[in-house]
């Protein structure tokens, strides 16, 4: 169903490595990357007591946070060296509470573009009883130029 | 702006109070009920390097995650008693970078309903400079009889 | 991709096609189905004057009042016989301008629910030169008792 | 609530107007322009069978496509002389059947930018007994330079 898509930048894995290692949220939720490709990228989380909403499942801040991460890498992935990416906007449907022992969220991108890049995700719980789909995120991000921190 | 909402349930801000209190997530925040009012709700987080994207702002993740849970409980305040609140969806537009010493996120019910409530809020970061309003958001909510735990 | 589903009115198919007769718009559209399953159906709209934007293309407006009732109606397929369908919310990305002979909407039933029924579709500009993706819909059906005309 | 806003084209009436003309479909809705003001736009669009859903109600591809036209105008007064309006993606919840002798959409800037500008916007039916609110809308819209057709 994805396009194959050519990156502009050999070295996107590394880029996307680096950028979620300095996310102080993503380490708080022990997030790991499980897959990085040219336009799709997916992440995944333990669960925690710490990450958990009223009923002891993932609380739907950290299954649209991980959404939002796997799209605006999928993103950057397809970006320019120079660049980096930022959510636009992005709307998502719960689909089932989120409970298992880890959540694992697919980011691709639908159709890159030159400002602005149309990515789509599904989060799925993960339990000894398999795979449930629990949301689904359409997105909208834009690649700006990296600050020179130098 | 906001209708005089009439409470089906006197105890409204306990019953908010007291889900908010077993949230893991919020708790991991550090997130702060500032306001709740029949039909409103205001939360606040303050700044930690734990909640931040890779430059150092607050991560969307959490941008998102109070402006659900302020709709959540905007809708929960207007029902009755046993009902609990789930997310049905939710759509957020980024306005601006938030960076601040806190974040505060604003929901309110646009149109309560037997099985829907649709809710509207805005974030804002809070800094010495003042407030900027960096999301708003529009979501879904739906009441669902509460379990019986005991 | 599309699960299979069961449809709990074997009649579904005769249900959306009096129902989408009744369409004032769809008739002024000159809108026709062109595929009706059990949880999947495509409109097709040809290409008039009277449909388009400023520059001449079909105008989003169109695009995405057929990708709304393309989701509405296979979210009806699944319904049982006493029931229609509402559009609680949806939410559409425009990926390229819809320039062509006709316009195609294909929706389909994501997660069918009791109350709420999520669904996801495209929109084609369809020419001489093929077929493009011009929009993506997420949309939340829900479907309530028929009303009694008699 | 709106911020007063300085448009940076004194002609920004007779753009939204003329551009308004040229949209085959908004004539076909015989849609007017009710008010134009810098970041802030109506359109009424009067009854007509010819404009139905199933039921005999405003279908809601009308009611989205005049919002979505709303706020793509109401971005544009704020655009310099050079530009055009195109929807980037849009998102609404509907949130009573629109029943009524006309149909009303305002549109409204919430922060415009550089390249993309977001906006809100809701819908009311108007009839006899009054004004009824039935739609809001959340959506990103961007400016690409017009296009010389000489």
């Amino acid at each position: 169903m994805i396009p194959a898509f050519e990156p502009r930048d050999p070295d996107f894995e590394v880029r996307v490595r680096e950028s979620l290692a300095r996310q102080g949220l993503l380490a708080t939720f022990a997030a790991e990357l499980r897959s990085v490709r040219p336009g799709a990228v997916d992440i995944e989380v333990p669960y925690s007591p710490a990450l958990t909403q009223q009923d002891g499942f993932f609380h739907a801040g950290v299954t649209i946070a991980i959404l939002d991460s796997a799209c605006g890498y999928a993103a950057l992935t397809l970006m320019k060296p120079d660049m980096r990416v930022l959510t636009v906007e992005l709307k998502v449907n719960l689909l089932a509470p989120a409970v298992g022992d880890s959540l694992h969220a697919h980011g691709e991108v639908l159709r890159p573009g030159r400002n602005l890049t149309v990515c789509r995700g599904d989060a799925y719980a993960i339990s000894d009883g398999g795979s449930k789909h629990v949301a689904t995120i359409l997105a909208t991000m834009t690649g700006i130029a990296e600050l020179n921190d130098g």
